[in-house]
């Protein structure tokens, strides 16, 4: 079992807490590397904006995220603060060992989406959530560095918003694409 | 079995022809009709673009469409003439009585996009196609106008884009998203 997934996600995102929801599907056939980024960048790169951008599609974008999470049995309330500022959150995400990280990505989705509506730009939230040390760690230059250059890996790549894959060279964007994943993986297989 | 199924699309949609090859799914639940109109209609009304207006999505989309065209096991080619003024082909389906519109509109997405790369814009095609009096009737008023109308309710409705489906006043926007309409009549029947 060779096959390697890089997951590109930022809290920030309501679809890539969906995608993050359904790695365990994918984790039953490939390696999954949890690489926290920062969506501002790709869509800043790409010259993309996120949906909620045109009123029609962010009055849908509403429904198709209550319907969705539904689905997943996973509770949903739109935030009061959004977009939200999640270069803090995702540094401290950053400064995590890997293997911590899908834990405390949930951790998260769940506090900012889940109906607990907190504040993720706030230090303190933080500090509550994942402990006061990822906290401070999340100020050292090379955590800083570190998130910056995996923003800019998948812009560089073609990454233009979250969630994004790859398996290998191959981008998949959205979480309604993990089951394509899947069936590439199994015909590869 | 009372649930009525509203299918918008347009054959300029390669998302739409992916969404007319699920509808025998939606079929086993409810009625479908099949409401051609004009995205270029739709895309105006609500501001918003077509995906391949931005360099990344539309490289992307391309790898994407391939993807989901193989899984659904239909052959697909990009056409060398995109974006089509798909007009004249869209006022043919409205000419046609509902009935026929499913076989019809199915012809006219293999035509395009199946590999035979013909020419939708082109009365002559038309004709070859669908029937040269078809061709004709798709310049009577009525005909022009059922157009027009049928793309000012789905604005009107909320509609940015296509495929678009309505099961009574709750829209569904996406190919990707037929198994969301499939579990909410379940859910409901």
């Amino acid at each position: 079992m060779s096959a390697r997934i890089e997951f590109f996600y930022d809290i920030a995102s309501p679809y890539s807490f969906l995608a993050a929801l359904q790695i365990p599907r994918l984790q039953a056939l490939a390696e999954v590397e949890w690489r926290p980024f920062l969506i501002g960048g790709v869509f800043k790169a790409s010259g993309n904006v996120m949906p909620a951008a045109n009123p029609a599609k962010g009055q849908y974008m509403f429904k198709d995220l209550k319907r969705l999470f539904a689905y997943h049995g996973e509770p949903f309330r739109f935030p009061s603060r959004f977009p939200i500022n999640s270069l803090l959150a995702m540094r401290c995400l950053t400064a995590l060992p890997p293997e911590q990280r899908p834990e405390a990505t949930l951790t998260l989705y769940r506090a900012y989406w889940g109906g607990a509506d907190r504040d993720l730009a706030d230090p303190a939230v933080l500090a509550e959530l994942l402990g006061a040390e990822v906290v401070a760690r999340a100020s050292d230059e090379a955590v800083k560095a570190e998130l910056k250059a995996t923003t800019e890996d998948a812009a560089t790549r073609g990454a233009f918003g979250a969630p994004t894959f790859f398996v290998g060279k191959d981008m998949y964007f959205g979480e309604d694409r993990v089951f394509l994943i899947e069936h590439a993986l199994q015909q590869a297989g």
